[in-house]
């Protein structure tokens, strides 16, 4: 059975606002996904399984946001949406910012 | 004669997390603050010279957000409030961001 929900709409890195990038990542929930995603293999983690202090409506959210950064790439299979950090892209547009989100001090 | 206000705090960026770094300059004010700081030479530009579209008391409270994350210093000469972007010490703690705001894209 397809699921019925709408795929996720996607923004690549090269179009995404500097301050947007920046605000996506300010946030501790949505950097804590990040990280968890750059420990994670590609596509080997459902939004389901990340350990965040939040709801589901506002776990959405948060993914949504990284969606629209340029960090996150989302694909629905069957009930699962699994996930990928879009590194080597948000990397070739904003050098050295994921890095200073991953080193976490 | 002196002025009465209390000096200005700083915060060294070595002692900024780096979410409280890009929450500082993922704002749209900061970020034109900053821009115009990078292009203006040290203690040259007092708080009333910034030409951005916010009243006196959000402007105050943009430039105590920068100086608590390691941006901007500050000192008193009189009635003016000069400012200084801490460019070489930011850029230590975090390589790279600040180019990619300066870069403005």
């Amino acid at each position: 059975m397809a699921s019925h929900r709408a795929a996720p709409e996607h923004t690549h890195p090269d179009d995404v606002p500097v301050l947007t990038a920046l605000a996506a990542l300010a946030d501790p929930v949505r950097a804590q996904l990040v990280r968890e995603l750059a420990a994670s293999e590609d596509w080997s983690r459902s939004c389901g399984t990340f350990d965040v202090p939040v709801g589901k409506a506002a776990k959405s959210h948060h993914f949504t946001v990284l969606r629209a950064a340029g960090l996150v790439e989302q694909r629905d299979e069957g009930p699962r949406r699994v996930n990928r950090l879009r590194r080597e892209e948000f990397d070739a547009r904003f050098p050295g910012l994921l890095d200073l989100v991953l080193r976490g001090d």
